[in-house]
């Protein structure tokens, strides 16, 4: 099975990221507005109640966290991919390293940049539309961060949360 | 904020009800299958964390329990609703008036019918034909299921998990 470890922001955040994912997001039906701790990974079911015991284990050693989402941004030239910009701070590199540690599937090859995709698989023309005229917005949002999710994909491509894990607590 | 809770079934039986639901049930694309504990209700982002509390005690008072879905089922004539049928348990019924007995947002007039929809909002013809052609067929799936999950509506009437449950645990 695959699964996947995210990050779900407030319902503030995510109507805001589903007001441009139902244009500009071909996933907007298939998972909510998220960030990602860890991208798709194969492992057993048997395999994901340990792992989802270790990762009780990291969310026990965080506090909840500040993050703060400025403004827009896009991994253009790498990728058509148009996101909330997630602020990286140190305890969010942390989390995320001490999910790498756990070595579950392949370790990724990109430099975590934290973000909320809100438009992907887009043309070049529509990249440069979208983002043309999102760029200069301001979103200055902030919030407390207090849980991340596992979940699994269904044969549609769709998610489902496989558990809860909130930082502080057993 | 809109709350509800409800138990998603293992990856094959949501696979099986997704793909009815694909074609029969608008709510596809908005929530995984689930089986409903409790139908939505309002509360503040304050009072959820006591619920969710809450909830974590009723949970820690129940061991995982087995379901068994032996066919589909229909609220006909009450509505056009086409559903997994799951047997009606001891178990399920206790959990279920556990939740009520929280007392969150109104008590449900309806009695307890443990079921995971496959189609709804269809024309009664529709209902004939597709009731007709599925009625007959055996599913017989039995599986043990140890969570459930508290979830919140966003703008666009998709779900988001807000808490996962484990029976049993604290």
């Amino acid at each position: 099975m695959k699964f996947g470890i995210v990050i779900f922001p407030s319902k503030k955040l995510q109507d805001l990221a589903n007001s441009y994912r139902k244009r500009y997001d071909p996933h907007y039906a298939l998972i909510p507005p998220h960030l990602t701790l860890k991208g798709p990974f194969d492992v057993s079911e048997e395999q994901i109640k340990e792992i989802a015991e270790k990762l009780h284990g990291v969310a026990k050693r965080f506090n909840p966290l500040h993050i703060n989402v400025p403004k827009f941004s896009s991994f253009q030239p790498v990728n058509n991919v148009i996101y909330l910009k997630v602020e990286p701070t140190q305890e969010l590199q942390d989390i995320h390293e001490a999910i790498d540690a756990l070595q579950i599937g392949e370790t990724s090859e990109y430099s975590f940049v934290p973000h909320i995709t809100v438009g992907q698989k887009l043309s070049n023309d529509e990249h440069s539309d979208v983002y043309g005229s999102i760029r200069m917005q301001m979103v200055n949002h902030e919030e407390v961060v207090d849980r991340f999710h596992l979940l699994y994909q269904l044969e549609n491509g769709s998610w489902t949360v496989y558990e809860t894990f909130r930082f502080g607590k057993e």
